[in-house]
């Protein structure tokens, strides 16, 4: 948080049908609807969130990422950080508060690998779901599925690697966790963190820009994976790959597709980070068990991402 | 243990080299080293079995399974149940104690299914591995790698599962615990029990008799199969498929080779079974489901048996 | 189940509230209630029992145990055991199918030790709760509060502890898994089982007959056991000891106590017998470490036992 | 890590027999000693650890801790915070580079609880133990013991908590995490965090000044847990409780104390943190709970604490 940049904050997906959509994120990963806005947009959280809303679901003919929000300490910061990305040679949009309800001003900005991403520093302070503030108990009673903890993290597909990782790490204040590295010694993978999570954002080298991977969410064990897994067979819902370990930052990970075809994590574990550690060099001809511990193969639907 | 069939002893496998294969079984499984023989075989153990050995190698040309043994209460069962199985028609034949090391006579049979078992009543009480019969602790604190409990089942291929159910039902005093149908209402696997596990033998209908899928060994926790995964990882060896879940069972599951290609299962908790209880039927057009419950499809390797 | 008892079939328990009970019962202890009765008697069981009830709670002016009943084979094996029951110097009591709703005849008797328990061959198969037994999911979906799986076994305290050793080993065919040992080698503590589970009944020596300590209800892992602690806690339940693991049987475990001192317990894991293996001896000068397991000393509250 | 201070860095312990205090912190603990110097002290850290070492032992005729250190980003924010410290008020001891082996120089000052802390920049760096920093295994096979993922933080009790509040939230960058207020509001235990952790350095109010109530170490699952409440009892360690969860944090957790008396904490799991986050807040009515989530009552040992 070296910048003030505190984590990922929210992305708006799109999703083709949006009651299939809400069904998915509320029964199977067990986020919780907050609101909806006049553009039929809906809002989810997942419990452990203290802020409003943390996904975005938009209707649209084609699945994909709109943008990915990462939350600032306040709005001076922000203001600041807009001056350095526009010194970087970004142009940046400004959104108005409110356009996302209850969510301030926010500023985009398109990152050189093609991604829309956006920082704002107020969203209604909605508290953690099911949970009080004083004497809280463990975890509330009433969750649903997966029993989602929090949004995490995403990872996106796009070239221009080295400009994304220049704006993240010099502009946003991310350290550089984890990279792959191929023979060249070109980084094709970089994982980049906030604070102590093993990454905040990833991107992988791809030929066309603004491609999306997945949409993570946080579980607390590995058991909870298990559970996702069954719940993914029970609800005959698409599964891509998992349970199983990834190599980079060792987490426990289920992929799996939401209705529209938006490809979602859920994992748990995996390493802690801080700014002094030496990043962690995974070799890009050992990419399968980079990427899959065990299997250490990769298999052929993670390769495809969404336009 | 209706008929006084008390549970899978021990099982022969061939190994094409004996010194990695005990590094395999020792080191990886973490099963223990307890005996050696004049024809160069070697007797493991899991910690938690009381008897002396359940697991042989034998140096051969080819992988494979020689035989399977149970364990009978006593030798006037065993008497008697060699009576039966000669009444049902097939041929016994008499191994003398010690033709294994420290075990009783074994009566060796071929059943229907084309693969060799055999019952014996007596072998060398070892009492459990690294735990002492007064105040035992609650494990032992030297075991190594997967930290396997038990020899449990094994799963094999072949035809004539009728006849086969006939011998292990009737003459044995098994009972069926789960089943997979065809259509036309023809039982293409049974896992049959002795006792409340989920199986102590199965079988899946094959063109060819007597073929070996593999020898399952029992963990204790889905923790420990997330670490034998790691260990495989590790170690390099082959993986099958896992960690996962089976339908059949719901017991959780990794399946991986030994350096000969035999395949290896460990596994943990599924059903628990009583002889009261109605069989659990799967429709053989959700076969993928059935043995593998998160990717409900059959990965090719699956269908890989041995002679 | 050498001679034909299977395991325990259920338990009646007196309550002083019986809708509080209830609340208990299937709302922390995730049991379904399946049945009331004429005489107010409300009927449960857990979701992987096939059979009808497992837990009859009555209203009554104090709580604890009216009678643990033992499910057998067939009726043929009821005959004769109640024959040998009758032989071994007891009286019986016939109960008439349907006293006990949708449950065939019982035969009662009084063990040594002053506990009533029951045998009967028949009650109404329902199947488990929530599964189908064609193409099963792994567990239901709506399961409540601990998920308990089955009801297990009861510990109860009384004396005359040999002569009840061998109406539940001579005559029934439970055999000896472990057992405390005082200095003279008197047995004061004897967990008994029928097949593979660590105890289907246990008794520990009382200067008082027909005393109860509680109720056992098996969980399946550690971290259920966690859940289970957290929701004792969430609900203001009083609790006894745990989470913890017991030296004897190596379960993991937690004691609470029900809105009427009737204590419970859920477990899971445990170590598995077969009638072959060397009975488990602890020494009763660490009687603290064979029951609590990390404590290693008993608290005062486990003494503590119902009329 | 808003001021630069970015984790609890190492802890000296006093310990009154250095060999047996050594066997506790490698064979049951499972740290790695990594040197000793010229005064006898030994030095150790936990596997996950990237720098030299986290807990120093230093001989003694008294237990206790002789000091805290957090390290800090860079060499010009050591400087700077020296600066604010002695603007707080307090005086600053100078300890030279090599004073602990391998260690920079450190700035001591004593809180106003009573407590010694210190700041360094500066440890060699010697990456995690027993994984590479190139293609990375899950985690090293060769770990003994609880396995000790890393140093954690302290609970120390001491006087003056608001004062100390200002030193470490005004000065030093940690924001308040969780808190007991008494019913007229005071603050008498305050858990403060640096980044995303439930706490780094936490205060219970205490008549006297400079006490220690124990060093925690981070374990992977709950289930490690047990593991280490399995090892605290197979070495007849002196357990104080556990496993349990706390409620303040949620951390599931098991104390115990060192051969000298020095009481150790394993916990796992538990909240994260961010600074926009409102602290979480205990009555201090209902202390025992949010100690001690399941039992709900303070248990008299947990009172004790060293000098």
């Amino acid at each position: 948080m070296r910048k003030g940049v505190l984590r990922p904050g929210h992305i708006q997906l799109r999703v083709l049908d949006l009651e299939a959509s809400i069904k998915h994120y509320v029964e199977l990963l067990g986020l919780h609807e907050t609101d909806r806005d006049e553009q039929g947009r809906v809002y989810l959280k997942a419990w452990s969130e203290v802020d409003k809303f943390s996904l975005v679901l938009r209707e649209a003919d084609e699945p994909g990422m709109d943008f990915m929000a990462f939350k600032v300490v306040d709005e001076s910061t922000l203001a600041s950080l807009t001056a350095d990305i526009e010194a970087f040679g970004l142009e940046v949009t400004h959104k108005e508060a409110g356009d996302l309800k209850d969510c301030g001003r926010r500023v985009q900005f398109t990152a050189p690998s093609g991604h829309v991403f956006e920082l704002y520093a107020e969203k209604a302070y909605t508290g953690k779901w099911g949970v009080e503030e004083t004497n809280p108990e463990a975890w509330p009673r009433a969750l649903r599925g997966m029993k989602a903890v929090r949004f995490d993290h995403c990872l996106l597909y796009g070239d221009e690697l080295a400009k994304t990782y220049d704006l993240f790490v010099d502009v946003l204040g991310f350290y550089l966790a984890e990279q792959v590295l191929d023979p060249d010694g070109n980084r094709i993978a970089q994982f980049l963190t906030l604070s102590m999570k093993a990454h905040d954002i990833a991107f992988i080298q791809h030929e066309e820009k603004a491609k999306f991977h997945h949409a993570s969410f946080y579980l607390e064990t590995w058991e909870d994976i298990l559970r996702a897994a069954d719940l993914i067979s029970m609800t005959n819902t698409s599964l891509d790959i998992g349970p199983t370990r990834h190599g980079i930052t060792h987490g426990k990970t289920i992929y799996f597709f939401d209705p529209s075809g938006n490809r979602n994590e859920v994992f748990a574990g995996g390493d802690y980070m801080y700014p002094d550690h030496n990043p962690i060099t995974w070799k890009a001809e050992d990419l399968g068990k980079a990427i899959f511990y065990h299997d250490r193969v990769l298999n052929e639907r993670f390769l495809t991402v969404l336009t």
